[in-house]
């Protein structure tokens, strides 16, 4: 028995089999839905993710590579999975937790250096439980200057659930990181969904500042952290399918797809999810 | 590094070494159990799926390939995973929740064309979270002529649980099912265990309606969904081992079976399941 | 395809990049620290738990093969588990659960056999649901004689939190083993750390306690049971970076790891676990 590198590589070959699930999922009217869910990657193993990306890289909008972990992990397992990745074509994204040390810690540089030489597409940067003394327009032109995008996080991790006064300052805030050249801004809701955010101590969402969010930026620019199946249910039952969800388990990512598409139990009866037969008439007349 | 599509095998060779768990297990009075677990795949990616299969293939009844995960991964990596099973000898059942979507969209014809297509060995039907307009023999000749076999799941998913009325009126309906060709029965218990069929909102197990299923159809045809720690020991408790058990995730179907076995620290101690040092006496006898 | 066997090593290349995690993290003051946690396998598939070793093997001090799993899983899995964990240089442990069976079945020599013969490094000893019968001079001289190492585990499963005189006694049968020859001691907190050992019902963790442990064995041979992410944060806020915690989830490892480095946004307000500039200073100096 030698020992082997394994590598993953998409398909090439024609699917087997004369009835296939995309077609059926047309049948019983399933609407086509672009990548929505950004799923992260708190520490599995390198081959479990990528077995995870040969299953759903065509579900995944950008996977984040979680908190610190992957800088403390074997660097070939890290680059690894990066690479595995970028093989899939599914972006990736560091998370805020090592932006804001580096940067309490005056490395900055140094940071951005290593994300963008080990490959990821993305940064997340954010003040969730620091104090950033710098000007968003210059973490921007940092991170642009070594071929890496930004995303923002909105929220304190420390800081309970969100008032009004904090939702209004968090939208002018991350208005000034789109302003700076951000792509993207993430609502925070830790591992929990509870007593952070959206979501009060109970794990009661507030619709009425999910809401904001969503007006304020639109569903292409806000993505809402959910990182359990109720934060999951409870988004979806309320923004139905366009709402673009993060900080997705990845062994979760394919019930929450199917929640979305109304094909789980409990989405079935949603009329804003429920495939619609009325779907299937406009998809075969297109 | 070349890319490399990696196939797990069950393997032909003779076990290497002079001592061997099957025999220690006999040593210590492990009586000899048949697969009495069905565990679940609720979105595993195929890799993980296939090392469990290589670990535990010889413990499992049947894989459920559950909810609508499988119709919205790769298809490619659905195809792998139903394949995988069979080379190892493990069947496979696609779950109970697509089958009532097919049937509420009207598109049963196609959901079976589907299943048989991508080579499972068995559908389970049910009426969880919807109301069957089909008659039970019309399902399972449907079912038959593409060549697979059906089970049917008692129990509803938003009903809370059960009552006496319930469990009778579930007894009857089971009757019908089998009457019409349906080889085994599935009492309902979602993925909590918690106000649902057997179990109240605490969580508490029902152990008379329990029997009342048993007695009914035996252990050969009634599983019980046992999808935590538990309600998987309650089950095993009552019982004994010969309780068949089925919605139990990959990664914890050893510790249902060691706990099966009594070989479990909070199943030693009961005389149903702890391993009997007269065991060994009439095993080497036979 | 061709079904094949794969077999994960040790990467003996060098490093693809210009820019290096070890020299990130020396930068942002992170210290070095040797191997402190003891991960366990309490079910996992082989390609997970090769996976893991090949991303976090540099951080595994020795890796438990959990409860009787083992024994019960495809004998050739369980082989290739611990020969993989050879290969990445971790030993091995197995769980005290069929330790305790083994001599409750008078059959401990052919569990030692077993062991010895399956390649594990160490075999851990215990009374945590069972009362031993045997002096410990008599298992460690057993063990030592077919090359295997013993640790021994403080605590039983089913007698609730400690109390002060359960920690003496404890205290005092932990020197009797040392004595004996075991190389470590385990404090017990089971899979929940609420109702067991330094954890009340509500999870409350008793330090007190915990020290006395330490003091009286010092970091080199105390082992503190860790199974959840509350038990495992609330050691390394107490004790900070040098405690060595077992029981650990494989997939929660690089969690703990980036906790016990002050990496994690919970731990880096802690002045005990904080990465601190000086340390670059110090480290550079070296």
């Amino acid at each position: 028995m030698q020992p082997v590198n394994i590598e993953l590589s998409p398909s090439s070959e024609a699917l087997e089999g004369e009835f296939h699930q995309g077609d059926y999922l047309q049948r019983i009217g399933v609407r086509q839905i672009s990548p929505s869910t950004s799923p992260f990657d708190p520490g599995y193993d390198p081959l479990t993710l990528e077995g995870h990306l040969q299953q759903s890289a065509h579900l995944m909008s950008i996977l984040k590579i979680s908190m610190a972990c992957w800088i403390i992990a074997n660097e070939s397992a890290t680059r690894r999975k990066v690479a595995a990745a970028r093989r899939y074509g599914v972006p990736t994204v560091t998370g805020g937790g090592p932006f804001e040390i580096a940067v309490a810690q005056g490395q900055l540089s140094a940071y951005l250096d290593l994300c963008a030489d080990i490959g990821v597409t993305r940064v997340e940067c954010g003040e969730g439980f620091t104090e950033m003394p710098l000007p968003a327009a210059e973490v921007v032109k940092m991170a642009h200057q070594r071929g890496l995008q930004v995303q923002f996080e909105l929220g304190k991790k420390h800081a309970g659930a969100f008032n009004a006064e904090a939702v209004d300052q968090l939208i002018e805030q991350g208005r000034k990181w789109l302003d700076a050249g951000a792509l993207q801004l993430v609502v925070e809701a830790r591992e929990s969904a509870r007593g952070v955010g959206l979501f009060d101590d109970e794990g009661n969402f507030n619709a009425d500042f999910a809401d904001r969010f969503a007006s304020a930026f639109g569903f292409d620019i806000v993505l809402f952290e959910a990182p359990n199946k109720p934060s999951q249910f409870r988004l979806l039952d309320h923004f139905g399918p366009e709402v673009h969800l993060c900080n997705v388990r990845l062994e979760e990512l394919l019930r929450v797809e199917i929640y979305r598409r109304g094909l789980h139990s409990d989405a079935f009866s949603n009329p804003k999810l429920r495939p619609r037969v009325e779907n299937v008439a406009v998809q075969k007349a297109a």
